[in-house]
């Protein structure tokens, strides 16, 4: 069944790089001037800051922290390159644990020409080897499936049963991250979020669009209303499985980023009580 | 397992949509003088031709005709759209028996905003609706499952799995066309080929490569090699499932098209050898 609309802002998260242009400074006042509630903090958008203190700014200012992104980019053709790839997540962790996020999202990687199976058991392997880290600091670990066509570079867990089936291997420090634009697609995307949702592993729900044409595989998502995925429909699939965190507007798009983000943030307002 | 490497172009197809820049007669002649042996034609290319003088003249260069591309695209909102799309396919239909091709390749369609439940119940309906006439006319029906970065507009029909499902609900007439742009990223991919195979209704195999980055969802699919598909171990799984049919080259590339067609030709020779 779909989901009701949505009647105020209580779990509403925006995502750092939704606003790109806009310093960590700057998203924190704008946010919370907009009646913001979470926020989810892009990782680079740390760089050359206190962490600990912007994560007290963000807290002070009345916004939740969702989550960080990303870590992950497990596999690797060498040895070399997987222990860098797990000093980096260790690292990640830490600044997680610092600025105050409950998990991180995890974009697992893959390797051009390498098998895609090979690329799952490297990340599974990253992953286990991270857990004992992520306890110690208390920071979980959100695994999330990127649409296929991101399977050469960026991932090769691509379904949400991929996701589920790696996180299922893990205790309930693992979990994974359901976004609209990567999944919409999948026939089985409804059985595998109840599925998440059985295990306990349904830890984050992202939304963006997807345009008709799309011009770019990377930065041309769309404000949820601008494209053809049914945002109430998998918004009902996640709640019916029994999660209740935020509803988090993460938007990549060269065109958006290029636009005032003031007027921006306002009409993410406006699309999230409309269309999510 | 993974097949071994081809030594020669017995069963090497060009699709004309590879030479996009060459007219079907010029297609024709450098086709037969390459020594490449199988041909399908691109509907567009027949346009103000004799279609069935257009047949003659393919298949006494020497080239067996091996397709026709395509029909489908039967969702829309209303049902004059389904009905125009019917009628359309049966021309389409018409023009493949004149031309003396064994199947069509149908793309299937979808409409932004339409469940892609629905659309799937569409195309099921509509190639119910042109079996007769396929069947009339002895032209068979090849289902080719696209990325899913199609699934907007152009087809709800996204995985081997559900083109198998649809090619199961009908007869002989009916099968599927798998093509490694769309479908190497499939954790499910072998098994489901296994089952074309199984079904009889292995129709059709194509050929292109997936380069990082890709700049273009359209138009910029790789020259084999030049990518990262797996295709020996793709064509291993095709031909452990039974089929003997042409390894047809089918890219769409404007980067490709923008060269010269004989240099290019000479390229597809060698990468269908090197990495087919």
């Amino acid at each position: 069944m779909a989901a009701a609309p949505l009647t105020d802002f209580s779990r509403l998260c925006v995502h750092t790089i939704t606003t790109k242009p806009w310093s960590l400074e700057q998203a924190c006042d704008n946010y919370a001037r907009a009646g913001v509630t979470g926020i989810t903090v892009w990782r680079d958008t740390l760089e050359g800051r206190d962490i600990a203190a912007a994560g007290r700014r963000l807290m002070e200012a009345g916004l939740e922290i969702v989550s960080m992104a990303r870590g992950g980019f497990f596999p690797a053709p060498d040895a070399v390159g997987r222990q860098n790839a797990l000093d980096d997540n260790r690292r990640c962790l830490d600044e997680a644990a610092a600025l105050g996020a409950p998990h991180i999202v995890l974009v697992c990687g893959a390797v051009p020409g390498q098998a895609l199976a090979e690329s799952r058991r490297q990340i599974a392997e990253g992953i286990a080897a991270i857990l004992p880290h992520a306890r110690a600091v208390k920071v979980k670990l959100a695994i999330e499936p990127l649409h296929p066509m991101f399977a050469d570079i960026r991932s090769a867990i691509n379904t949400l049963k991929q996701a589920n089936d790696v996180a299922a291997q893990f205790d309930d420090y693992v979990g994974v991250a359901v976004d609209t634009y990567h999944t919409w697609w999948d026939e089985q995307l409804e059985t595998e979020i109840a599925r998440a949702g059985r295990l306990g592993k349904l830890f984050a729900f992202h939304l963006s669009d997807w345009r008709t044409p799309t011009v770019d595989l990377l930065n041309d998502r769309g404000l949820m209303g601008e494209g053809c995925i049914p945002f109430r429909q998998i918004r009902g699939w996640i709640e019916a499985a029994g999660f209740r965190g935020f509803n988090e507007v993460e938007i990549f798009s060269n065109r958006l980023w290029a636009g005032d983000q003031a007027a921006h943030l306002v009409k993410i307002r406006e699309a999230y009580l409309a269309h999510v």
